[in-house]
């Protein structure tokens, strides 16, 4: 299996980048593709042991950064390492592109490419991760606004699917998000939903809460992509928001600092189980090619875990389920 | 000033509700009026020392649980405590009703009895907080759903107008909740309210997102109530996974033990910084009377906060302020 890594995609790019895959190569046994500035590739792959390893570079003239704007990079920006990485496994040259890069980008790029695989309406940013030690996948995330009701039952069907087959939920129950657990609870888009999931192939768990991102209630979070990307930001957002006050408050003075010392191990502990991103990235959902999305501030571990991530979907096959799942589950395959 | 607080409102009524109103009653010199079971409400009282302070006990025979449904309890129970106290507060035998009882609830008895503002579209449960040390007010967060424009602009103009005038922020930075900052971020009704608040009379600070909560960019949040109920959702379900796990941890051995300790007070200001409730209270903006809910599980201090926020808002005339920011604010006066 060939993996291809965007070394262009961290804040910190190359160096994490490189690092990951490095990781990966020793971790997965698997070829890794590197894409981006050749040179700079080469100066940080230097600095690691990759004898015996599988790392080849594919060298990209540019790279897309986090303030481009996805409908601008699409042309205006061809000899990316997005766009190369990802021609790589629309030519079959690679079996999946990983990027921790710019993500409105990355779903320009690869719909523009890799196309929908057939019979999508969307493609869905489908956030995996560990909370609280369970797995769950939530889609989607921010690759849609405004979304229909024929987009969300695929939402569905691609997560349950995802879940099951890629992470090994067995029988993966399926929750619509909504403001209230009752069947009546929802905006139009949730109310309309509910009685047709009812009716889907998928284990229905009824309308669940933010709060079941951490409940492990369910495996599966059904959402339209704004709603859902106000969800992971208000996390984050909180995240972030008490880790800052936390770090300063546990700086303030000698019993503070001995206080956080002695906690370390299980504040990092607390971070972790609170962190989905150490699970390793979102994948792309819909597009006809396996892609992985990871954070712009991603370590070199979360960055080889995101990889692990696209080898097990590559190796699930996960394009022709969904491809199959489709054509079981909706009738319809016209475009939306 | 008479402020009725609805006694059978906690989940551990009616004793952190009697206990809110007898330190209310101490810190701001004005009469509460506790409406419930008259017998448990005064043996609840007998447990304090009101020397001196005025406080009335109204019988109510029923309460309203937080199983009830709004639509339900409306006529299904007159006699409950909301009724009796909102009542009040319609007969103008008192100037505002505070309750940690089921929120539809207070929204629908409310509306039923005291009704709309002249003008007003659509009530807003308006969440006000301070955050990370930045007061902050977002409306809506959970009155309505499918949110039409003209309802959002009267959010924006009531949250602006308690944002200024209730709690005192000069000139209040508005900002429209979005999934980016950029103009053309946002779903559909985001995206056509956006040039719609630009050439409003309030201080107009684009799209935030939902980290905006803590970073004191804006004072004030507009959002359709059902994306902003996701967001106060994601919030608290973050926050108490995170406190779950970690308090977990810190009994984990005698090391934790330790170190939480000596953190004890850096933890615990920690929480106050990020615990929005500890204001007190969420004004239910647009019904022709001051009504504040709070959490069913506030504690004495929260619903005397709770109570604090009612009495700023019958000093600063809220109703009246916003039946005039009404009326040179917006043209029409129809139903919607």
């Amino acid at each position: 299996m060939k993996i291809v890594v965007d070394a262009m995609g961290t804040d910190d790019h190359p160096a994490p980048d490189v690092a990951g895959a490095v990781l990966a190569a020793q971790a997965f046994d698997e070829t890794m593709i590197l894409v981006g500035a050749r040179s700079k590739i080469q100066q940080e792959l230097d600095k690691h042991d990759t004898t015996g390893l599988s790392i080849e570079i594919v060298h990209a003239d540019d790279s897309i950064t986090m303030a481009d704007k996805p409908h601008e990079v699409l042309r205006g920006k061809p000899q990316s390492s997005m766009h190369v990485g990802i021609q790589l496994v629309k030519n079959g040259e690679a079996d999946a592109f990983v990027t921790c890069g710019n993500t409105g980008a990355a779903l320009a790029v690869s719909m523009f490419q890799l196309k929908r695989i057939a019979g999508v309406k969307r493609p869905a940013i489908t956030a995996v991760g560990e909370l609280g030690g369970h797995l769950i996948t939530v889609v989607d995330v921010g690759a849609n606004t405004d979304t229909r009701i024929e987009w969300l039952q695929q939402f569905a069907m691609m997560g349950n699917l995802y879940s099951e087959r890629v992470l090994g939920v067995k029988n993966p129950r399926v929750g619509l998000l909504s403001n209230g657990t009752e069947d009546t609870k929802g905006d139009v888009l949730v109310r309309e939903a509910h009685p047709v999931f009812e009716t889907m192939s998928f284990k229905f768990a009824g309308n669940v809460e933010p709060k079941d991102l951490f409940t492990g209630n369910v495996d599966v979070i059904v959402t339209d992509g704004y709603v859902g990307n106000i969800m992971l930001k208000t996390y984050e957002g909180t995240m972030s928001a008490l880790g800052n006050i936390l770090r300063r408050e546990l700086q303030s003075d000698w019993r503070s600092k001995l206080g956080a010392l002695l906690l370390r191990p299980y504040l990092r502990k607390t971070i972790r189980l609170m962190d989905p991103t150490q699970y390793g990235g979102a994948p792309l959902l819909g597009v006809n090619g396996v892609v992985i999305i990871a954070h712009g501030g991603s370590t070199a571990e979360v960055i080889k875990n995101a990889i692990g991530q696209a080898k097990r979907a590559v190796e699930a096959d996960v394009i022709n389920i969904i491809k199959d799942g489709l054509t079981t589950n909706t009738a319809g395959e016209g475009e939306a």
